[in-house]
């Protein structure tokens, strides 16, 4: 038997790695589920109604294609973020426009500049298409946004990746910060600004760009606030000579129609979404306030998520292992500094005190 | 204001194009929906009533994420098709699967043939990953299957792309002509077998090839005979080692929570594929002899369209227009031969009776 083709130069380097492996993949691995899912910031309040109904709804006409152009979805959002329809384009959730950036710019020799420990499926991304990463540490559990810059002008980087606010510390760079990194970026480098977490964070304080501006595009998500995690939906906002860049190489389907109609229902109905974000503060306050109950800091956070501080990367490691084996799905920040804590998705308030019964059991079994 | 990145070699060189212009888009374009939707070979039999049900449910959930491994239909495709787990891979729709191809494989400098007029959203995925398209052209309104395995041969081809059953013409390759392709192909090239329409031809009739054959996969799709092709469902049927690959390389959240969830519940209810493509030939006889009535053969079909001949590539051109102008979705495939034709969904008899309504009263506003 003959052998098959050798990948291309590019994919033949790549290591066997999967960005993250799923809750899923965990509960085969233990063979029991998970009871308390608080590790990937879902949000636990659910979609909007309208928007679970228009999904429903949808299903009944998913024999038919979805429309490529998700015009209605993309012509929505052009009016709730005051852009052009042309400054809009869908994407299976931010993971899709990322790959998309990257397909576009990176090829071997460009660098793209990010955090430490920051998203790994951007990481991903940027391996997938030849491209280096430059990564910049955290400074008091937050983004060195002044190290970002400082790095692209060093690299000559074509692509400086910035959360904001940031996942996993949950951290928020200012505006005045941001559009700062934006003004030191050289010539030719473009600033990915994931702003999945945004809905978080009043609009008066996020910051401003044009957005016929040739070095920013924005990238937004259904998943979190709006609830839709399962559903990948998500959008870049951006120049109109960028989306037309992203329009010669995406996948034109690739949200699909029960997605489209979800996003387009939430979106109308923008109390739900208010309703989750005004409840993030409390349940914060609460979570930060039983933690502390059993000797523990949290770290301040911009987003449904909150760091709880272990103190040490080996207490924090054996206490997401604990907190498995009793059935709770959090995370740990993969890099230094965070790593001392463990990253709990904020939930409505019963499934918090769920959580910290099983923290204070854990921490029990754990000695001190 | 200074200017963003260039795009990388590969995409600097992309034309302006869109593989498929969506009867959305022309909708949008008329100012009028069409009322005949009979131009993407959807199944206006829809989707199962289980996988309804399934998505309806999921929807409900939908706020979680999906499983990235796709585990429970992986596992049951697997099961259905007799391979083993590591023999399949999920994907947005072939769509998804035959760019992922492209990513591992091409480089500018590696070339993929196909047939001339195929599908172009496979074209599409070769150019955006900078490798060259080599086209057979169609003998006798099929595909010319020889001529794949002697241009693969002579252009030294790295992929060969090979839907059958054809669209748009509805051939169907048998099953010694697919496997002598595949023995004849060089080393170091894979044969990239779209079974998007294998449901509408008997088991026994399609080709067989070992699963860990290091030149094959296979690629099939819920947008058919399933009824789902607004979900994006697909999946590849390949050696392990080629699944490994993609791993590498595919948005592993592609497919949907709803996506999954429906097309597990219609693997599970074989029944409803069984009765949609049990209508066919009767339909597709329907068709043809109401065509005969008004002076026009069909193409012999091995899948859920028609070709119907209007002889000359300019009446078939007209005929789309005026149908067009009626409220008729229906496509014309681009190139020669079959530009003659204008291809037509199958569909329950009522809405062929519409049809044929419209189409005898739009060839007399053509003349003969």
């Amino acid at each position: 038997m003959r052998t098959g083709p050798e990948p291309n130069a590019i994919v033949a380097a790549l290591p066997a790695v999967t960005p993250f492996v799923g809750p899923e993949a965990l509960e085969r691995q233990m063979g029991a589920p998970f009871h308390l899912r608080l590790g990937a910031n879902e949000s636990l309040f659910g979609p909007s109604p309208r928007a679970l109904a228009a999904m429903q709804s949808a299903a009944v006409g998913g024999y038919l294609y979805n429309d490529p152009e998700g015009f209605d979805l993309r012509s929505e959002i052009a009016r709730v973020e005051e852009v052009s329809l042309e400054n809009v384009c869908l994407g299976a959730g931010i993971d899709d426009l990322l790959l998309l950036t990257c397909r576009a710019f990176l090829q071997p020799g460009r660098v793209a500049v990010t955090s430490l420990g920051g998203y790994p499926t951007f990481n991903y991304a940027v391996a997938g298409c030849g491209g280096s990463i430059y990564s910049v540490a955290y400074r008091s559990d937050a983004v060195d946004v002044e190290g970002l810059a400082e790095a692209a002008q060093r690299t000559g980087a074509t692509l400086v990746y910035l959360a904001n606010p940031d996942n996993p510390s949950g951290s928020f760079a200012s505006r005045s910060s941001v559009e700062g990194l934006r003004s030191e970026l050289p010539a030719g480098c473009l600033l990915i600004l994931d702003e999945a977490y945004a809905d978080f964070v009043p609009r008066s304080e996020r910051p401003v760009f044009d957005p016929e501006d040739p070095q920013v595009v924005r990238m937004r998500t259904f998943s979190k606030a709006h609830g839709m995690a399962g559903l990948r939906v998500g959008y870049a906002l951006g120049p109109s000579s960028l989306m037309g860049l992203y329009e010669k190489i995406r996948l034109h389907f690739a949200v699909n129609i029960v997605a489209q109609a979800g996003a387009l229902a939430s979106l109308r109905d923008p109390e739900h979404v208010a309703r989750v974000v005004g409840q993030m503060p409390s349940i914060r306050d609460f979570l930060s306030a039983e933690c502390r109950k059993l000797g523990l800091s949290t770290l301040p956070s911009f987003t449904n998520f909150v760091n709880v501080d272990l103190g040490s990367p080996e207490r924090s490691l054996r206490l997401l292992q604990e907190l498995q084996r009793r059935g709770v799905f959090v995370r740990r920040p993969f890099a230094e500094p965070l790593n001392r804590c463990i990253r709990v998705t904020l939930a409505p308030i019963p499934t918090m005190q769920a959580f910290i019964l099983e923290l204070e059991a854990a921490l029990g079994a754990l000695g001190s």
